[in-house]
Protein backbone atom coordinates (compact mmCIF):
# COMPACT_ATOMS: atom_id res chain seq x y z
CA UNK A 1 0.00 0.00 0.00
CA UNK A 2 2.97 2.15 1.07
CA UNK A 3 4.81 3.68 -1.38
CA UNK A 4 8.48 1.60 -2.16
CA UNK A 5 10.59 4.45 -1.54
CA UNK A 6 8.87 6.01 1.45
CA UNK A 7 9.04 2.81 2.38
CA UNK A 8 12.68 2.68 2.65
CA UNK A 9 13.17 5.43 4.34
CA UNK A 10 10.62 4.57 7.28
CA UNK A 11 11.99 0.77 7.74
CA UNK A 12 15.67 2.75 7.51
CA UNK A 13 14.95 5.63 9.98
CA UNK A 14 13.62 2.49 12.19
CA UNK A 15 16.74 -0.16 11.44
CA UNK A 16 18.87 3.03 12.51
CA UNK A 17 16.92 3.77 15.80
CA UNK A 18 15.38 6.53 15.55
CA UNK A 19 12.48 5.76 17.94
CA UNK A 20 13.68 6.75 21.56
CA UNK A 21 17.20 8.42 19.86
CA UNK A 22 17.87 11.95 21.27
CA UNK A 23 19.20 15.35 20.09
CA UNK A 24 18.75 18.89 19.97
CA UNK A 25 18.20 22.26 17.88
CA UNK A 26 20.67 24.86 18.72
CA UNK A 27 20.71 28.46 17.78
CA UNK A 28 24.52 30.71 18.16
CA UNK A 29 24.44 34.36 17.78
CA UNK A 30 26.01 37.01 19.81
CA UNK A 31 27.49 35.08 21.94
CA UNK A 32 24.61 33.11 23.19
CA UNK A 33 24.35 29.74 22.44
CA UNK A 34 20.97 28.76 23.61
CA UNK A 35 19.00 24.72 22.85
CA UNK A 36 15.77 25.77 21.54
CA UNK A 37 13.14 24.76 23.87
CA UNK A 38 9.90 26.31 22.03
CA UNK A 39 7.55 24.09 19.79
CA UNK A 40 6.39 25.92 17.37
CA UNK A 41 9.54 25.39 14.85
CA UNK A 42 10.18 21.77 15.72
CA UNK A 43 8.07 20.44 12.58
CA UNK A 44 9.80 22.71 9.60
CA UNK A 45 13.06 21.71 11.38
CA UNK A 46 12.66 18.05 11.52
CA UNK A 47 11.28 18.32 8.01
CA UNK A 48 14.75 20.30 7.11
CA UNK A 49 16.77 17.42 9.24
CA UNK A 50 14.89 14.75 7.02
CA UNK A 51 16.58 16.06 3.92
CA UNK A 52 19.80 16.07 5.37
CA UNK A 53 19.97 12.72 6.54
CA UNK A 54 18.73 10.99 3.52
CA UNK A 55 21.44 13.00 1.56
CA UNK A 56 23.65 11.42 3.79
CA UNK A 57 22.43 7.90 3.53
CA UNK A 58 22.23 8.24 -0.36
CA UNK A 59 18.58 8.82 -0.97
CA UNK A 60 16.86 10.25 -3.58
CA UNK A 61 14.66 13.19 -3.27
CA UNK A 62 13.74 16.58 -4.51
CA UNK A 63 11.32 19.42 -2.85
CA UNK A 64 9.39 21.46 -4.56
CA UNK A 65 10.62 24.96 -5.40
CA UNK A 66 8.14 26.59 -2.82
CA UNK A 67 8.14 25.05 0.49
CA UNK A 68 4.72 25.35 0.94
CA UNK A 69 3.53 23.53 -1.76
CA UNK A 70 2.62 19.91 -1.94
CA UNK A 71 4.45 17.75 -1.80
CA UNK A 72 7.26 18.22 0.75
CA UNK A 73 9.08 15.65 -1.16
CA UNK A 74 9.16 14.04 -4.49
CA UNK A 75 11.04 10.37 -4.10
CA UNK A 76 12.16 9.90 -7.50
CA UNK A 77 11.52 11.29 -11.15
CA UNK A 78 7.74 11.33 -11.00
CA UNK A 79 5.59 14.19 -9.77
CA UNK A 80 2.65 11.70 -9.28
CA UNK A 81 3.92 9.11 -7.38
CA UNK A 82 6.41 8.11 -4.73
CA UNK A 83 5.22 11.74 -2.64
CA UNK A 84 5.87 12.28 0.46
CA UNK A 85 4.36 14.48 3.05
CA UNK A 86 6.39 14.69 6.73
CA UNK A 87 4.03 15.83 9.80
CA UNK A 88 5.34 16.13 13.27
CA UNK A 89 3.38 16.77 16.53
CA UNK A 90 4.17 16.68 19.97
CA UNK A 91 4.19 13.20 21.70
CA UNK A 92 3.08 14.27 25.13
CA UNK A 93 -0.35 15.42 23.46
CA UNK A 94 -2.38 13.81 20.97
CA UNK A 95 -1.59 14.29 17.23
CA UNK A 96 -3.29 17.81 16.42
CA UNK A 97 -1.40 18.81 13.25
CA UNK A 98 -3.13 20.06 10.40
CA UNK A 99 -3.03 17.40 7.56
CA UNK A 100 -4.66 19.97 4.69
CA UNK A 101 -6.69 23.00 4.34
CA UNK A 102 -10.41 21.63 4.18
CA UNK A 103 -11.10 23.69 0.76
CA UNK A 104 -7.80 23.79 -0.96
CA UNK A 105 -7.51 20.50 -0.67
CA UNK A 106 -11.07 19.52 -1.73
CA UNK A 107 -10.08 21.99 -5.01
CA UNK A 108 -6.53 19.87 -5.56
CA UNK A 109 -7.88 16.87 -5.90
CA UNK A 110 -9.64 17.56 -9.36
CA UNK A 111 -6.36 18.77 -10.69
CA UNK A 112 -4.28 16.24 -8.67
CA UNK A 113 -6.14 13.11 -7.80
CA UNK A 114 -2.61 11.25 -6.70
CA UNK A 115 -2.56 13.25 -3.99
CA UNK A 116 -5.01 10.58 -2.34
CA UNK A 117 -1.63 7.98 -2.84
CA UNK A 118 1.02 10.07 -1.15
CA UNK A 119 2.34 8.77 2.03
CA UNK A 120 3.02 10.26 5.40
CA UNK A 121 5.72 9.97 7.64
CA UNK A 122 4.89 10.95 10.78
CA UNK A 123 7.08 11.89 14.15
CA UNK A 124 6.28 12.18 17.78
CA UNK A 125 8.61 13.99 19.84
CA UNK A 126 9.33 15.35 22.85
CA UNK A 127 11.37 18.62 23.70
CA UNK A 128 12.23 18.59 27.34
CA UNK A 129 15.45 21.12 28.39
CA UNK A 130 16.18 21.19 25.09
CA UNK A 131 16.78 17.44 24.36
CA UNK A 132 14.91 16.71 21.19
CA UNK A 133 13.38 12.82 21.69
CA UNK A 134 11.84 10.82 19.27
CA UNK A 135 9.24 8.45 20.67
CA UNK A 136 7.57 7.63 17.70
CA UNK A 137 7.41 7.62 13.90
CA UNK A 138 4.45 6.32 11.35
CA UNK A 139 4.13 5.38 8.00
CA UNK A 140 0.45 6.30 7.29
CA UNK A 141 -1.75 6.78 3.86
CA UNK A 142 -4.28 9.72 4.64
CA UNK A 143 -7.15 7.76 5.25
CA UNK A 144 -5.63 6.08 7.77
CA UNK A 145 -5.33 9.16 10.08
CA UNK A 146 -8.76 10.65 9.33
CA UNK A 147 -11.83 9.79 10.75
CA UNK A 148 -15.56 11.11 11.21
CA UNK A 149 -16.73 13.59 13.87
CA UNK A 150 -20.08 14.14 15.47
CA UNK A 151 -20.55 17.20 12.87
CA UNK A 152 -19.07 16.18 9.88
CA UNK A 153 -18.43 13.05 8.27
CA UNK A 154 -14.82 14.08 8.38
CA UNK A 155 -13.30 15.01 11.21
CA UNK A 156 -12.00 18.63 10.26
CA UNK A 157 -11.39 22.06 12.15
CA UNK A 158 -14.11 24.48 12.40
CA UNK A 159 -14.19 27.92 13.50
CA UNK A 160 -17.56 30.43 14.00
CA UNK A 161 -18.98 27.55 11.31
CA UNK A 162 -16.48 27.42 9.26
CA UNK A 163 -14.37 24.50 7.97
CA UNK A 164 -10.88 25.25 8.29
CA UNK A 165 -7.97 22.19 8.25
CA UNK A 166 -8.53 18.82 7.76
CA UNK A 167 -7.65 17.25 11.38
CA UNK A 168 -6.05 13.61 12.33
CA UNK A 169 -7.73 10.96 14.22
CA UNK A 170 -5.61 9.56 17.07
CA UNK A 171 -3.89 6.90 15.61
CA UNK A 172 -1.38 7.37 18.31
CA UNK A 173 -3.61 5.61 20.60
CA UNK A 174 -5.98 4.36 18.06
CA UNK A 175 -8.90 5.97 20.19
CA UNK A 176 -12.20 4.64 20.67
CA UNK A 177 -15.42 5.82 19.08
CA UNK A 178 -14.81 7.30 15.55
CA UNK A 179 -12.51 4.95 13.83
CA UNK A 180 -10.17 5.86 10.83
CA UNK A 181 -11.51 5.07 7.25
CA UNK A 182 -10.83 1.72 6.13
CA UNK A 183 -10.02 2.81 2.48
CA UNK A 184 -9.38 5.53 0.13
CA UNK A 185 -12.92 4.98 -1.31
CA UNK A 186 -14.41 5.59 2.28
CA UNK A 187 -11.97 8.93 2.66
CA UNK A 188 -13.30 9.86 -0.59
CA UNK A 189 -17.10 9.46 0.31
CA UNK A 190 -16.45 11.22 3.32
CA UNK A 191 -15.19 14.10 1.33
CA UNK A 192 -17.93 14.60 -0.94
CA UNK A 193 -20.32 14.38 2.24
CA UNK A 194 -18.74 16.55 4.16
CA UNK A 195 -19.13 18.95 1.36
CA UNK A 196 -23.07 18.07 1.03
CA UNK A 197 -23.31 18.80 5.19
CA UNK A 198 -21.51 22.22 4.66
CA UNK A 199 -23.80 25.01 4.83
CA UNK A 200 -20.39 27.83 3.40
CA UNK A 201 -19.57 24.78 0.66
CA UNK A 202 -18.97 26.99 -2.43
CA UNK A 203 -19.95 23.73 -4.51
CA UNK A 204 -22.47 20.65 -3.32
CA UNK A 205 -20.32 17.43 -2.61
CA UNK A 206 -22.57 15.59 -5.30
CA UNK A 207 -21.46 17.84 -7.71
CA UNK A 208 -17.72 17.94 -6.88
CA UNK A 209 -17.56 14.30 -6.79
CA UNK A 210 -19.11 14.19 -9.98
CA UNK A 211 -16.08 16.31 -11.57
CA UNK A 212 -13.60 14.09 -9.47
CA UNK A 213 -15.04 10.66 -11.49
CA UNK A 214 -14.81 12.58 -14.53
CA UNK A 215 -10.86 13.29 -14.18
CA UNK A 216 -10.63 9.76 -14.39
CA UNK A 217 -10.95 8.45 -10.90
CA UNK B 1 8.66 57.70 22.91
CA UNK B 2 9.73 53.91 22.89
CA UNK B 3 9.53 52.50 26.08
CA UNK B 4 12.27 53.02 28.27
CA UNK B 5 13.12 48.86 28.89
CA UNK B 6 12.59 48.20 24.94
CA UNK B 7 15.39 50.97 24.10
CA UNK B 8 17.65 49.56 26.79
CA UNK B 9 17.25 46.44 24.46
CA UNK B 10 17.94 47.84 21.18
CA UNK B 11 21.32 49.96 22.92
CA UNK B 12 21.94 47.25 24.01
CA UNK B 13 22.00 45.10 21.17
CA UNK B 14 23.56 48.35 18.77
CA UNK B 15 26.29 48.16 21.71
CA UNK B 16 26.96 44.66 21.36
CA UNK B 17 27.77 44.57 17.76
CA UNK B 18 24.30 42.24 16.81
CA UNK B 19 24.11 44.24 13.41
CA UNK B 20 26.60 42.73 10.95
CA UNK B 21 27.15 39.75 13.14
CA UNK B 22 26.67 36.18 12.31
CA UNK B 23 25.55 33.17 13.81
CA UNK B 24 23.95 29.92 13.24
CA UNK B 25 21.30 27.19 13.60
CA UNK B 26 22.23 23.86 14.21
CA UNK B 27 19.99 20.63 14.05
CA UNK B 28 21.55 17.32 15.61
CA UNK B 29 19.65 13.91 15.11
CA UNK B 30 20.90 10.38 14.36
CA UNK B 31 24.45 11.25 13.89
CA UNK B 32 23.62 13.66 11.19
CA UNK B 33 24.57 17.40 12.13
CA UNK B 34 23.05 20.34 9.59
CA UNK B 35 22.92 23.98 9.30
CA UNK B 36 19.39 25.23 9.37
CA UNK B 37 18.61 26.85 5.75
CA UNK B 38 14.94 27.10 5.69
CA UNK B 39 14.06 30.66 6.31
CA UNK B 40 10.30 29.47 7.81
CA UNK B 41 11.26 28.63 11.54
CA UNK B 42 13.77 31.91 11.46
CA UNK B 43 11.65 34.23 13.33
CA UNK B 44 10.49 31.87 16.04
CA UNK B 45 13.90 31.11 16.70
CA UNK B 46 15.15 34.62 16.90
CA UNK B 47 12.95 35.37 19.05
CA UNK B 48 13.47 32.03 21.43
CA UNK B 49 17.35 33.57 21.00
CA UNK B 50 16.41 37.05 22.49
CA UNK B 51 14.73 35.35 25.68
CA UNK B 52 18.08 34.07 26.09
CA UNK B 53 19.97 36.79 25.23
CA UNK B 54 17.96 38.68 27.34
CA UNK B 55 18.57 36.58 30.59
CA UNK B 56 22.43 36.15 30.20
CA UNK B 57 22.28 40.16 29.87
CA UNK B 58 20.33 40.49 33.39
CA UNK B 59 17.57 42.21 31.56
CA UNK B 60 13.99 41.09 32.99
CA UNK B 61 11.01 39.55 30.95
CA UNK B 62 8.43 37.39 31.21
CA UNK B 63 6.64 35.59 28.19
CA UNK B 64 2.83 35.32 27.98
CA UNK B 65 1.87 31.71 29.06
CA UNK B 66 0.56 31.05 25.62
CA UNK B 67 3.24 32.16 23.45
CA UNK B 68 0.66 33.02 20.26
CA UNK B 69 -0.84 35.50 22.51
CA UNK B 70 -0.12 38.97 22.30
CA UNK B 71 2.30 40.67 23.43
CA UNK B 72 6.15 38.38 22.62
CA UNK B 73 7.29 39.71 25.57
CA UNK B 74 6.86 41.78 28.94
CA UNK B 75 9.27 43.80 30.46
CA UNK B 76 8.21 44.62 33.50
CA UNK B 77 5.55 43.46 36.04
CA UNK B 78 2.85 46.04 34.04
CA UNK B 79 0.46 43.97 31.86
CA UNK B 80 -0.06 47.53 30.13
CA UNK B 81 3.35 49.19 29.62
CA UNK B 82 6.70 47.83 27.86
CA UNK B 83 5.14 45.76 25.94
CA UNK B 84 7.54 44.21 23.09
CA UNK B 85 6.57 42.46 20.01
CA UNK B 86 9.68 40.46 18.05
CA UNK B 87 9.43 40.99 14.72
CA UNK B 88 11.66 39.46 11.66
CA UNK B 89 12.35 39.29 7.99
CA UNK B 90 14.18 38.52 5.59
CA UNK B 91 16.52 41.07 4.80
CA UNK B 92 17.09 40.30 0.56
CA UNK B 93 13.62 41.38 0.50
CA UNK B 94 10.97 43.96 1.84
CA UNK B 95 9.30 43.62 4.82
CA UNK B 96 6.69 41.33 4.73
CA UNK B 97 5.67 39.99 7.81
CA UNK B 98 2.22 39.76 9.41
CA UNK B 99 1.89 42.80 11.80
CA UNK B 100 -1.13 41.26 13.29
CA UNK B 101 -4.48 39.33 11.99
CA UNK B 102 -6.84 42.99 11.34
CA UNK B 103 -9.65 41.76 12.84
CA UNK B 104 -7.98 40.46 15.88
CA UNK B 105 -6.71 43.52 16.54
CA UNK B 106 -9.34 45.68 15.65
CA UNK B 107 -11.44 43.65 18.17
CA UNK B 108 -8.67 43.58 21.02
CA UNK B 109 -8.32 47.31 20.81
CA UNK B 110 -11.61 47.83 22.62
CA UNK B 111 -10.11 46.05 25.94
CA UNK B 112 -6.61 46.19 25.14
CA UNK B 113 -6.06 49.71 24.16
CA UNK B 114 -2.47 49.92 25.41
CA UNK B 115 -1.87 47.24 22.65
CA UNK B 116 -1.21 50.37 20.44
CA UNK B 117 1.44 51.76 22.39
CA UNK B 118 3.76 48.41 22.13
CA UNK B 119 7.22 48.45 20.90
CA UNK B 120 7.96 46.45 18.42
CA UNK B 121 11.70 45.54 17.83
CA UNK B 122 12.38 44.15 14.30
CA UNK B 123 14.99 42.11 12.83
CA UNK B 124 16.04 42.23 9.43
CA UNK B 125 18.28 38.75 8.97
CA UNK B 126 19.76 36.59 5.72
CA UNK B 127 20.45 33.45 5.64
CA UNK B 128 22.72 31.74 3.35
CA UNK B 129 24.80 28.06 3.46
CA UNK B 130 23.67 28.33 7.05
CA UNK B 131 24.92 31.36 8.42
CA UNK B 132 22.38 33.48 10.14
CA UNK B 133 23.45 37.19 9.83
CA UNK B 134 21.47 39.93 11.25
CA UNK B 135 21.52 42.93 8.98
CA UNK B 136 19.97 45.53 10.79
CA UNK B 137 17.44 45.80 13.27
CA UNK B 138 14.87 48.42 14.19
CA UNK B 139 12.90 49.66 17.09
CA UNK B 140 9.63 51.25 16.13
CA UNK B 141 5.75 52.10 16.98
CA UNK B 142 3.25 50.34 15.00
CA UNK B 143 2.75 53.54 13.21
CA UNK B 144 5.59 53.88 12.08
CA UNK B 145 5.97 50.55 9.97
CA UNK B 146 2.08 50.85 8.69
CA UNK B 147 0.88 53.19 5.93
CA UNK B 148 -2.02 53.62 3.67
CA UNK B 149 -2.58 52.00 0.49
CA UNK B 150 -4.47 52.29 -3.13
CA UNK B 151 -7.56 49.68 -1.79
CA UNK B 152 -7.70 51.06 1.86
CA UNK B 153 -6.76 53.05 4.42
CA UNK B 154 -4.53 51.16 5.39
CA UNK B 155 -2.12 48.35 3.93
CA UNK B 156 -3.65 44.91 4.64
CA UNK B 157 -2.98 41.30 3.17
CA UNK B 158 -6.22 41.17 0.99
CA UNK B 159 -7.63 37.81 -0.29
CA UNK B 160 -10.59 37.07 -2.41
CA UNK B 161 -11.77 40.78 -1.35
CA UNK B 162 -11.13 39.53 2.20
CA UNK B 163 -8.64 41.59 4.65
CA UNK B 164 -6.58 38.84 6.35
CA UNK B 165 -3.56 40.81 8.30
CA UNK B 166 -1.97 44.10 8.55
CA UNK B 167 0.80 44.40 6.38
CA UNK B 168 4.21 46.54 7.02
CA UNK B 169 5.14 49.68 5.38
CA UNK B 170 8.81 49.06 4.05
CA UNK B 171 10.47 50.25 6.72
CA UNK B 172 13.91 49.22 5.19
CA UNK B 173 14.27 51.21 1.87
CA UNK B 174 12.04 54.52 3.60
CA UNK B 175 10.07 53.60 0.21
CA UNK B 176 8.57 56.61 -1.49
CA UNK B 177 4.45 56.33 -2.47
CA UNK B 178 2.58 55.91 0.85
CA UNK B 179 3.93 57.15 3.74
CA UNK B 180 3.74 55.81 7.18
CA UNK B 181 1.40 57.38 9.42
CA UNK B 182 2.60 60.36 11.64
CA UNK B 183 1.28 59.29 14.75
CA UNK B 184 -1.11 57.16 16.64
CA UNK B 185 -3.93 59.00 15.80
CA UNK B 186 -3.57 58.82 12.08
CA UNK B 187 -2.82 55.55 12.41
CA UNK B 188 -6.02 54.82 14.59
CA UNK B 189 -8.32 56.67 11.83
CA UNK B 190 -6.70 54.03 9.40
CA UNK B 191 -8.12 51.23 11.21
CA UNK B 192 -11.68 53.41 11.10
CA UNK B 193 -11.65 54.32 7.89
CA UNK B 194 -10.83 50.75 6.24
CA UNK B 195 -13.57 49.56 8.76
CA UNK B 196 -15.55 51.69 6.87
CA UNK B 197 -14.24 50.89 3.64
CA UNK B 198 -14.37 47.21 4.15
CA UNK B 199 -17.70 45.46 2.62
CA UNK B 200 -17.04 42.21 4.42
CA UNK B 201 -16.80 44.16 7.63
CA UNK B 202 -18.72 43.03 11.09
CA UNK B 203 -18.90 46.45 12.32
CA UNK B 204 -18.69 49.85 10.92
CA UNK B 205 -15.48 51.72 11.41
CA UNK B 206 -17.62 54.67 12.92
CA UNK B 207 -18.87 52.91 15.71
CA UNK B 208 -15.71 50.82 16.13
CA UNK B 209 -14.03 54.33 16.76
CA UNK B 210 -16.96 55.21 19.42
CA UNK B 211 -16.55 51.77 21.15
CA UNK B 212 -12.86 52.46 21.17
CA UNK B 213 -13.24 56.06 22.64
CA UNK B 214 -15.97 54.60 24.75
CA UNK B 215 -12.94 52.52 26.98
CA UNK B 216 -11.21 55.81 27.90
CA UNK B 217 -9.05 56.23 24.88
Amino acid sequence: MYGEKSRIIYDTLIKNHLVGSEGSIKIELLGVSYLVNDKSSIGNLIQEWLGAWMLKNNIYFRAPDNSQEFPDFYLDNSEIKNLLEVKCFDFSASPNFDIANFDAYIRSLLTKPYRLDADYLIFGYTLHNGILKIENIWLKKIWEITCPSEQFSLRVQVKQGKIFNIRPYNFKNMSQGYKPFGSKREFIFALRNTLNEYKFRNISGDSWYKSFLSVGN
